[in-house]
């Protein structure tokens, strides 16, 4: 924020969204990739949420709807899986249960998934959370993305990104090197930190996700749900890169740090409104 | 146990079993669920088990006829999954494989593995291993449980969970603060210990019905087994929480201390027969 | 090697091919098992590759040809990530993608799944990977093996396991207390090392199917990858082992191991030509 009065507002208000994630300890829907369910739980947990993964179509739906928040990812899709992602969406839908997206592979190569995605957007996900390239393809912009990598910097999409944003509650969050979390109500808002290793220890981009959706459980605003999930991440692994940049010790780092974060922590994260 | 002579015989007991689990290595087939299956194999090879996950339904019967044991939990059922889920209890049936189920989500809304878990019932797992509100609602007591989170004290649930153990050599355990575990032969024996760090740490409570799985594979005695395994985890999970309350050490230590653990160990447990 | 001159040949092209994979960070194609999918590609991540699981039948093929290099595991298969491997195996061949086959549980009871690996070997993977058992029940001995453990040793089967090798390019490595590469280029190359708990960390050897492919996606030559990948993993074993013997952290040693390995310390692992 250029304005501090507004920066101390939002501190004060991540505060407060994080004291009531403490509290109430938020179910999460999580329906996530093979690869990254252990550590999706497992990062849920340590920030004070409750994680279920309910992957399959015939209690999708009706979990979707008890839920406090859904994170649909679509890493390793399967057909099963798939219409679990519909019915869930469906569900999240009919019962206001807030739902993040995070549209792994979107773009590239990998069709079936993108095209997967695209009926997904049309049951209206408060947060998209992506990488450059997925944010980017997602904007119509045409990506050479091989595979689930990143090759576009965050800057160079953020204004495909911004035709993205619908509705005044919904918002774009785009990790990289400096993440951009783009909303009608506070434009573009950069936050700094985080880690270099960040992309070097598989599903940090997934739990990032589901824990947008996990403060999405304890507020309206989804701008600052995904600023709260960012931030917390961001110093984590500022944290864990402190203690060790060997990456098995530094995953673990980053579960003790996430586990023992405090709401004063979100003074020390950089985060500036463009 | 009250009774100190009976509290030095189980000791013995445990004692000898866990010196033939680390003789026979036993192959423990599970079908589990994709949150737990790394966790849970790693936590079975800690503690000198063989681990095999098998939950295909054109492999799973067969692989249960051959296993020393099988572990079958419903946490992220999906149609093949489940198949292999009733043709592993029923090679387990044939071949007198002891078996354990962890009804993971049993009485919430999750309706279709509740169902799963009425049929598996019926091949009789020797073993039911679950949290207060699972084992309360097996045993027709209505619970109010949203998710996969327990909501009911065990205590609440004993002379419910009484009802369901209809055979001598069967058990029910139910894992909370204190854990308790039923049996006809030996009633009601509390264990305490363990650490509040426990609900945690994503698939310790599936860790554990595979470790009850193990111990079963070297003895006929089900309440031997999961005692034996209950004790474990409560001294591991203890030592884990003296070395650290941050969430990544503490799970890395429980897995240090599982695979350092002497069968001494079993008397700093403390377990009481009510 | 008992010629010093071709150690040190060999050394240099070690050295050379670490360094390009760590330029080009090639994307590795995993359709692995759901046991082993997050420590593979923490591991791919750690020796400087880039994973992707793309395990569903409308993807695999695909990406299998996009992909720099291919890993089949048939650790967990079910219906739909069995055709996914056929899928990829086709693509490979078309697109020339080097692709690596370890053929967990070949050879068991698990009839399906060996014939299911029977149908992938006619797609010519360049490197075979397994344990002692499953490269033996390849090369059509018969196995007493009731799970997917190790029952023979290595030095049983090398006999054998000469005869699968059809290719001068091809290559089979069977992993155990000493890994044995075979090849005609090489003949029988040993390599010392490692670290006898190895066994007790669950994907391990997924893990080092995975990394003969990520190797094998920077050079042509399949024996050096499948030498590159066993010495790092011998080396970065050992490391662990002498950390800690505790499994928990020695899980996260061996990690921390790979992700600060240097070509240098291949010269400290013993391989030896026969």
């Amino acid at each position: 924020m250029n304005n501090s009065m507004q920066h101390n507002q939002i501190i004060e208000e991540l505060t407060s969204i994080w004291q009531q994630l403490q509290q109430t300890q938020p179910l999460v829907h999580c329906i996530t990739n093979t690869v990254a369910s252990n550590f999706v739980a497992n990062v849920l947990l340590a920030i004070g949420a409750s994680p279920a993964m309910i992957d399959n179509p015939l209690e999708a739906e009706n979990f979707a709807r008890i839920a406090a928040a859904l994170s649909i990812n679509t890493g390793t899709p399967n057909t099963e899986q798939t219409q679990a992602m519909f019915k869930a969406a469906q569900g999240a839908t009919l019962a206001q249960t807030p739902w993040i997206l995070d549209p792994v592979g979107y773009g590239t190569i990998l069709k079936w998934r993108s095209e997967t995605v695209d009926q997904l957007l049309t049951y209206s996900p408060r947060i998209i959370r992506g990488n450059a390239s997925e944010i980017a393809a997602l904007a119509g912009y045409q990506t050479t993305g091989k595979g689930v990598d990143t090759t576009l910097s965050p800057e160079n999409v953020l204004q495909h990104a911004a035709t993205l944003i619908q509705q005044n509650n919904q918002c774009i969050a785009i990790s990289g090197t400096t993440d951009f979390i783009l909303s009608q109500r506070y434009g573009v808002i950069a936050i700094q930190g985080g880690s270099s290793l960040q992309p070097k220890v598989t599903a940090m981009g997934c739990a990032l996700g589901a824990v947008c959706a996990a403060y999405h459980a304890v507020t309206d605003d989804s701008t600052l749900a995904a600023i709260a999930a960012h931030a917390q991440f961001a110093y984590a692994a500022q944290q864990a890169e402190q203690t060790s940049t060997a990456l098995g010790r530094f995953q673990i780092t980053f579960l003790d740090a996430l586990s023992q974060f405090r709401p004063e922590y979100f003074t020390e994260v950089q985060f500036n409104q463009h």
